[in-house]
């Protein structure tokens, strides 16, 4: 693999007739490959297919309660309890949604710009501006949501640590009007970052110019490693708590990616008086979320060993996809000078960073290539990659041998892309 | 039974210590009875034990859409093309929610809120004031979810055809502030009211002085039948597209007194440009609702037949118990001049109407003999039941000799506290 950055013009003319070769070769192929989301394979859907048949007939009271019927606001006390060590409180504090963690993200930013949080002086949508803090390169779930209600998204860099906390601190003291803050705090979407101690222990810790300002802490790959070492990251909550900032954080997770991904149960976390406040705002929405389905899960998941285990079988249908990823990324973008990439230890992305101005180009190549990829730009506020560089990879829904030839499409787009490039200069 | 109102003082003395003693022998028995909310019975819910298998293991195929992933924002076809014609439309005007319909109008109001509907020239919350007929009694939570977003409550009396349409006409026809109009068309909640063709005629077609005025159409009962006549009310939907207000109707409905009440399927419907409304909001709280427990309905109910069918053995159970209720009123409190009482066709409620200033006083005593009441004043907004005597009873939940105690202690209530009142006069 020639340095393509280094190469004298000649040789990258031919170099990018050789690429160029290559890649009318694999377009000819006619393959249809999508790498655009993280979607489980049917294979780990397969793992949980006893809920299919659960909870089984005579099998639906939770102790006293009947889970086909109303009630039980804030979901079944067995299932939180089992759940809540995951996301690092307990039980009492926390509130079971339906198969969304998504929505109930949604419904915090809705109900905090409709009525304020339990510590705003007034609901945000009446504040002249509302601003959020947006890591990038980041989910773009997160950044709709806040386009959708005009809120003003400020991106931070994502280091190998987490988010530019000098830069952070830095904002939210001087900002008042910024009123929260995304966070995938481990095995980041896309980046795979995972935040360290001292992060997690300065966001907990710094002075913020708004009263009411919250984490948005989208704890969405808790349990879910690459590799046999299972990181545990610090406890926001706990943290928050010592510095003597209880609501700051807004703890949401989920079963999505655990059980079923259309069929899961969300869930909200946080301090005691977030908790009743969310509880405040949902008593009007509903009368209780679906309890068969978290009886379901209860009889599924069992106890946190059956959660373990079941994650180490995720991770051997997952762990060797993301590996042919990035063995192929190795041998054909190594000491190329034209990518760089994230080696994840968990959850369901691999961020690809090409040659500036070139993101684009490569989703466009690789289209044309039939290798369908995330658009360049979703990973930052408003789809605007300033740099149009990064990429996501999402390897988790092909079977392995597709993976492998989605990834050879590719390292072709980004190779194409970056020698056209570097001879158009 | 005397007619209390005539009694002269003497006998209405003797009465009144008649029934103490009758009441207070009552109370003695120590009942714990609790007429307060319309909740199925277990042996309801028992009717769709199946659920609790469905859909079986290798079944998770809808067509080609694996309904434990992600994806199908509407929710599967196939289940909305068997609950469409329930509700008046075709499928690919249905969304599908997950298990509360409450949720979706809760929703459709903090939408409308937050980005104002398709018609609207600014969100609402972006309003000066934003207020809702409510027509009563009616449900107290729709009344909730004006109540906590602040919007106004102006109630509207129901009559036997529906709410009282010259009145309604002339406030829509005169303040551009109402934005909106809380309706249970059939089997209303409380009173069993059925909205005539003239009603939802008039209703389709009066003038507004808001051009994004929205009738919030909560077909909760459309299928719940007490009487062997299967009543139809006129088709809002064709009825305002008719009258050219295609987008006046955000319909509702779900499976909750249909199947499980805390695990059925909630929907949403309405004209095409609602529907591309609803689902562009949606779209970003979402990648979809629960598919798996969307295909266990399909295969719970299979078609129309089957659905009619169903609850033609919820009405075998139901209906007994409010001929029960009713035979009690007739023979303790018919001709006693302090008491009337709806009949109804459908539904989950009775309105009992004491005499005036009566209600509170009613719900007090029942409860302090045993037999909880819904909180008088939760039929009206602001739960102010202005003349304090509209009682809801919802006799569904307990079995039938716990329905008919308790009809009998409510009787013993309302007695007592009307020749109080009359003795106190």
């Amino acid at each position: 693999m020639p340095l393509l950055t280094a190469l004298p013009p000649d040789a990258l003319r031919d170099y990018h007739q050789q690429i160029r070769g290559r890649y009318d070769a694999f377009a000819a192929r006619g393959v249809k490959l999508n790498l655009t989301r993280g979607k489980p394979a049917a294979e780990q859907l397969d793992l949980s297919a006893a809920l299919l048949d659960l909870p089984h007939a005579n099998d639906f009271m939770a102790g006293n309660v009947d889970c086909r019927n109303y009630g039980e606001l804030q979901g079944l006390a067995d299932l939180r309890a089992l759940l809540a060590p995951v996301f690092g409180v307990t039980g009492d504090r926390v509130i079971l949604g339906n198969n969304s963690s998504l929505s109930l993200m949604h419904d915090a930013v809705a109900f905090s710009l409709l009525k304020g949080t339990c510590d705003s002086e007034r609901p945000w949508s009446k504040e002249s501006r509302v601003a959020f803090l947006c890591p990038v390169p980041g989910y773009d779930r997160h950044f709709s949501i806040c386009q959708e209600f005009g809120i003003e998204m400020i991106p931070v860099p994502l280091t190998d640590t987490g988010p530019d906390m000098d830069l952070v601190e830095k904002l939210v003291a001087a900002d008042p009007q910024i009123k929260g803050m995304w966070n995938i705090p481990k095995y980041s979407n896309p980046s795979g970052t995972v935040y360290a101690q001292q992060t997690i222990e300065r966001l907990a810790k710094m002075p913020t110019a708004a009263r009411d300002f919250r984490l948005f802490w989208d704890n969405a790959y808790a349990v879910h490693h690459l590799t046999p070492e299972r990181i545990e990251i610090a406890n926001i909550d706990e943290a928050c708590a010592r510095h003597g900032n209880p609501n700051r954080a807004f703890i949401f997770g989920s079963t999505s990616k655990v059980t079923f991904a259309g069929a899961g149960v969300g869930l909200f976390a946080g301090s005691k008086d977030n908790v009743a406040w969310y509880l405040k705002r949902i008593e009007k929405r509903t009368i209780g979320g679906d309890k068969v389905n978290q009886l379901r899960h209860l009889r599924l998941l069992k106890n946190t060993d059956g959660i373990a285990a079941l994650m180490d079988r995720h991770r051997a249908i997952v762990a060797p996809k993301f590996d042919k990823v990035l063995e192929i990324f190795t041998e054909h973008l190594g000491n190329s000078g034209v990518a760089e990439w994230t080696t994840p230890k968990g959850g369901y992305f691999i961020t690809l960073d090409v040659a500036a101005g070139c993101a684009k180009q490569v989703v466009k190549l690789a289209k044309a290539a039939g290798v369908e990829l995330t658009p360049a730009g979703a990973t930052h506020p408003y789809g605007n990659d300033p740099d149009d560089r990064t990429i996501r990879i999402a390897p988790t829904f092909p079977a392995i041998a597709e993976v492998s030839q989605a990834a050879e499409g590719v390292v072709l787009a980004v190779l194409l892309a970056a020698t056209e490039k570097l001879l158009a200069k």
